[in-house]
């Protein structure tokens, strides 16, 4: 198998996903078409960059490689182009921001591991890959940061980078292993938001009347 | 042509510029005298903090060259000293704001692609170095990101900066093109605010109504 | 006096200060376990990865270093299971944070040096080290930055910062000028947060009695 193929695939797709998450949240907010591009590179690009950084990969892919910055054009072309098609879908904005979320996970965590570094790196830049893009959104935009949530978000991406490592580290790993670190990390953050799953929080009994954010 | 002086040169004003434009938001806030010069010289010098890593430039030139940092020191003891003449400008904090986004255009882009990067590379790091600043002073300050004003920034910014690796990678390159690509970066910017000037917005029709931005 | 080991404890002890000071500000947001671990994690590790990316220490301590983790995962455990011991303290985030701040002030001063820095850059990454935890924090957590706040908080990094790295590169360093750094740091945070002590502002006689931040 042809990892690094795996590998640009799957970082291609997953900027696609939150390309189209970050157009789709510019736009609501009525941007210009600059700042639906700038939004929407960021949010795809961001998290990628801040890895590569870590990693010393330099200079990052996401700057370098005109494929990243293309594909972040289309997805802003095909979001104003076919938006209402786009909005048909039920919270769009959370689909792909959930579908960038499995495919970052993954994508990150490999990248970590082909630039020979130990697996809790790898571990934690495929999470700061994921998470990235929607906090770098979210700050931008001056939303309540998706981190903040009471549904599932980080640690679904937490547990598809840990599977796609321990699999490798492992030496378990196979042709399907990353799909099914991506289908955990999706399926997690997808049925967390439509059903509300999510993990016990510590709060003081007379605190938890309180909305859990300003 | 000395580059590298010219680069010096562009990059310590636009340095300048930003720091002023950072103290002048502090002051507005009432913050103390440490509080506007770590805004100050986080505007200044953040940008191309964030430049400086993505090209390997190892120890970022705002952290290691004594001149950034005094640059912005002197212009917040400027903007303190001199207040009263420095707000009888026009919206100062937007005049000097765009005043050091065609610099940092400009000069983010030759430092680029003297660290012998690509094209792509130089257009987006330059765009960067020039937006990165006042991201960071409106994260910071709490307040509404430049970046989703509805007056032209980025793209303006971005014009610059193609003007600029344009000139160079295509060999039409003369005394005269860095100032020409400021020019129209910083005319666009200021002429938008001016009179209003905005790319389209592909808002529905029900929310244009709306105030664009929380 | 072995410094290797010495920055390694101090960076632990940091650590693990400001991770408790981003456990209890993430609880009180009602956060869940993993929202709480991020940003814990963040809290505490951010500012020294930012520090680690500038002075080239690739990959970053706090992500290839399996202590940092575990420290910030057992200052999580700490504050959820005896919160209400860590809430009889008065102001814990804030004490907390004062002793994160002094504590990385130093190490990230002395790491700048050991990787052969200039004592500008040690003294401005000591001090960003120091800092850029809490700004992280609040820029997450949607509050005001601590460094809008009256009282002292950047120029007591700065100071330890600049104890620290005036010893060593005067030759006047000894086994205790580390700790004479810290004490004043961290005594001049505290000092400033009990009394309100603050640097002077420059605001317009008629704008002093609005409120400083929104």
């Amino acid at each position: 198998m042809n990892d690094h193929r795996l590998f640009t695939i799957l970082d291609l797709a997953g900027t696609f996903a939150f390309a189209i998450s970050g157009a789709v949240a510019a736009k609501q907010r009525n941007l210009d078409l600059f700042g639906i591009v700038v939004i929407a590179y960021s949010v795809a690009c961001g998290g990628g960059i801040v890895r590569d950084l870590c990693i010393g990969a330099i200079p990052p892919a996401g700057l370098a490689n005109w494929r990243y910055l293309m594909v972040a054009l289309v997805a802003v072309l095909v979001t104003l182009g076919a938006y209402s098609q786009v909005q048909r879908l039920n919270q769009p904005v959370l689909l792909f921001d959930a579908v960038g979320l499995g495919l970052f996970a993954v994508s990150g965590a490999q990248k970590a591991l082909l630039y020979g570094h130990n697996a809790e790196v790898a571990i934690l830049l495929g999470t700061t890959t994921a998470v990235g893009g929607g906090v770098i959104r979210d700050v931008l935009l001056t939303r309540v940061p998706v981190i903040l949530q009471r549904e599932i978000y980080a640690s679904a991406a937490l547990a598809g980078a840990v599977i796609e490592v321990g699999a490798r580290t492992l030496g378990w790993a196979t042709d399907w292993s990353p799909w099914l670190a991506m289908a955990v990390c999706i399926g997690l953050r997808y049925l967390s938001l439509q059903y509300h799953w999510h993990l016990p929080t510590y709060a003081d009994s007379r605190i938890e009347k309180e909305p859990p954010v300003q």
